[in-house]
C-alpha cells in the first residue's frame, strides 16, 4: 500500500479524485491538493511537507500525481526530491489513476509504475480514427 | 475556431477546465458535462444532443474530450457519432486540453489532433527516472 499525492493547478485534482472514486468506490490515502490564484505556495508546500514526513514515519511509499511538467505543482515536487523520497508522474489523466489506486494492495509503487505509464499513454486515442480502423 | 466539449465521469470536467482557465484565462466555447451517481442519461444525453445541433446550425466544428476508454461518457459521445459529426479524443489530460485550446484561434481540430495527441502521450512522464537520466 502507498500514498497518492494529486496535485494541480485549480480544482482538477479534487476532480480527478472525484472521478476515480465514482467508479473504484471511496479510497484511503489519496490526498488532493491545488494551487489556487493568489494563494500562499510556501504554506502549500508545508502542509505537503507534513503529510511527507508522516508518510515517512509510517513507512508508507509515497506517489505524487501532477498535471503538467515544469507546472506551479510540478515544481514544488520537484523542490522536495533532494529531502524526501517519493515516485512522481506527471501528465496524469484518469486511465493512470485508476491503475494506481487499483494495483495498492498487491503491487510496490515502483511496479505499478512500469505497467501504469504505458497504459496511461496508450488510453489517449482517437476515437474517430480508431473506430475507422478497427471497426 | 472550434467548440471543446469536457465529458467525464464525476468532477474531473469542471475542474480540468478550471485549471486550463487558471493558466489561458476564461475560455469560449468550452463546455464541462459530467456522469454523477444516479443521474439521468438520457436526458444528460439530450442536454448534449441540444449543443451539438446549435454548433451544427452555427458552421462550427466540435471536439469531445472524455476521460476513460468505454466509460459512460466515452459511450454516450459513441451512441450520437452516427448523427453528428465531431472528433472525439479519450483519455484526456491537461496538456492535451491546453494544446486543443491554445490553437483553436489558428487551426482546424483535425490538424490540433495531428500535434497534441502525440505531445499529450508525451506529457505523462516518469519525472524520477527522467531527472536521473536527463541530469
Amino acid at each position: 500500500m502507498y500514498t497518492v499525492i494529486i496535485f494541480s493547478h485549480g480544482d482538477f485534482s479534487k476532480g480527478i479524485l472525484n472521478s476515480a472514486e465514482l467508479i473504484l468506490g471511496n479510497q484511503q490515502d489519496v490526498f488532493a491538493f491545488s494551487v489556487q490564484e493568489n494563494c500562499d505556495l510556501d504554506s502549500l508546500k508545508s502542509e505537503i511537507e507534513t503529510l511527507l514526513i508522516s508518510c515517512e514515519k509510517q513507512g508508507e511509499d509515497v506517489v505524487f500525481l501532477t498535471d503538467l511538467f515544469f507546472g506551479s505543482p510540478f515544481n514544488i515536487v520537484n523542490s522536495l526530491m533532494q529531502t524526501y523520497h517519493f515516485e512522481h508522474v506527471t501528465g496524469m489523466n484518469l486511465p493512470l489513476l485508476i491503475e494506481i489506486l487499483s494495483q495498492r494492495n498487491h503491487k510496490s509503487i515502483k511496479e505499478t509504475l512500469e505497467s501504469s505509464i504505458p497504459i496511461s499513454k496508450d488510453s489517449i486515442i482517437d476515437c474517430i480514427k480508431y473506430f475507422q480502423s478497427n471497426l
